[in-house]
């Protein structure tokens, strides 16, 4: 049994911090919005008022917050008070660059880190089925490895400090593509006036079948925009990965179709809605304008 | 059992021939490349000598040919021929407004037609595991289904005259949004110096998942790309699904992009090449020609 604390008990790290606590671990918790804690603390967890007292007499400590900033600042208040050796697990999505630098900078600190971004979205975080990409020291991934399986249907070490990161990047891409057919396969058929249902169905059983087609498919026949990803967090991977791919000289074409097309519900207020809001965009835009 | 002739013997008509051979059925065959057909007359098909002969004391007429203007010359050799009441079954993909004019001038002279473009590939060819999107009147599809059995895992009406083949259409846009999804991503990972196999490996198995990823993504990793679908074909069905979107003003801007993505392979000569080539387009090009 470890001694962890968890910061970021959002809709993923909420339900992980609890997969935590039920394997029998002693969790800290904090959350900048209490209330977050409240059902945490009716399951075992213990909340404390301030990120640095998480760290004390604790084995390690796990992130899920949002941005590259918001894992700097966490870890900037975090790092001081660390006693050498407490491993630290980030499961937010951030740059890789920025992954790398925190590598570097807690390594010279004597502090173990593994950069450790999440998919399976909200569904995968509550049944503990989440698919884990780790980067950094193979040791560290080894120390967080019996720690995250409470949470991991898969949880595979991919490579050096950031490649975590990298390899979500890679994902996010092969996701927004996979977003953009199953919208616009229907939005064409939407305007064609084929049968959606049947149009889903039919095509989710062949050469167009994806995990989109099974999981989103269903909530643009009902045109229920609720997250699910929210648009505004899917545009904040796809910032990363068009800066990274523009680092790495690689052409992401669709990626920035995808952002762009997201930017239009962005743009309407949208933000939070489900990013398969994208079939709203395509069936009510001007097709003119997305030639 | 029925009395068929079955007009082009491709790597998709060629095995659905086999299929009806095997169920019983007496089945007459035309091949422009006499070749093509000895296969199928060493397992008991009948070769005959011109597009005529095929309608004589015929049941059905099963095409599997490529463009629309194939289907119209085709027809136009066998309906002066054939009794009325004859069905004429077109598997190949063509434009849903050619299939249109078909049904009609069919139906004009008392004629039943079935617009029946099918997916699942050469494989699905030769296990008998294809989908079939029909279009027509009912009762000709009724008339019809016992007979696409013998190479169908599905065979679905999906509307009117036409429908199948616009269904069809819905199917390549997603058939190439999921292409890009695979090709983007993995190149990016090139790029990036992740482990291909693994990032294949990974994201097949989470939210990126789809069928391009279980069948296209073993070819990426060894480079292999002999067909499988060609660039030549699959940018024939994004030519007849430009022009159905310009016609429904429909919003394709994936598929516009996967076809510039493909025409890059078709003016350097690989037009014979299998899609998941479009990996080696990303992994070639300039990225600043593809923002």
């Amino acid at each position: 049994m470890a001694r962890i604390g968890f910061v970021g008990l959002g809709v993923m790290g909420g339900p992980m911090a609890g997969h935590l606590l039920k394997c029998g671990n002693s969790v800290k918790v904090f959350a900048r919005t209490p209330s977050k804690a409240m059902s945490l603390v009716s399951q075992g967890a213990i909340a404390v008022d301030g990120i640095p007292d998480l760290v004390k007499d604790t084995d390690a400590v796990f992130l899920c917050v949002t941005r590259s900033e918001d894992v700097e600042e966490c870890l900037g208040a975090l790092v001081p008070h660390a006693t050498p050796g407490t491993l630290f697990v980030d499961h937010s999505t951030i740059a890789p660059d920025a992954a790398k630098r925190l590598h570097s900078d807690l390594e010279s600190v004597g502090l173990a880190f593994v950069d450790a971004p999440v998919t399976g979205g909200s569904m995968g975080a509550q049944k503990g089925q989440l698919t884990i990409f780790c980067g950094g020291k193979r040791e560290a991934f080894e120390r967080a490895l019996p720690l995250m399986s409470a949470y991991a249907k898969r949880a595979e070490y991919v490579g050096g400090p950031g490649a975590g990161q990298t390899m979500k990047l890679a994902n996010q891409i092969a996701v927004g593509g996979s977003l953009l057919a199953l919208c616009e396969s229907l939005a064409f058929a939407e305007k064609a006036g084929l049968d959606l249902a049947q149009t889903r169905d039919v095509l989710a059983s062949g050469a167009a079948g994806s995990w989109a087609f099974d999981n989103y498919g269903p909530k643009i026949l009902a045109r229920d925009w609720s997250p699910g990803f929210s648009v505004k967090n899917q545009r904040k991977d796809f910032g990363y990965t068009i800066h990274a791919a523009e680092e790495l000289g690689a052409a992401v074409p669709g990626t920035r179709l995808v952002d762009r097309l997201l930017a239009e519900l962005d743009g309407q207020g949208h933000g939070e809605w489900t990013t398969a809001a994208l079939f709203d965009v395509l069936v009510r835009s001007d097709p003119d304008s997305w030639k």
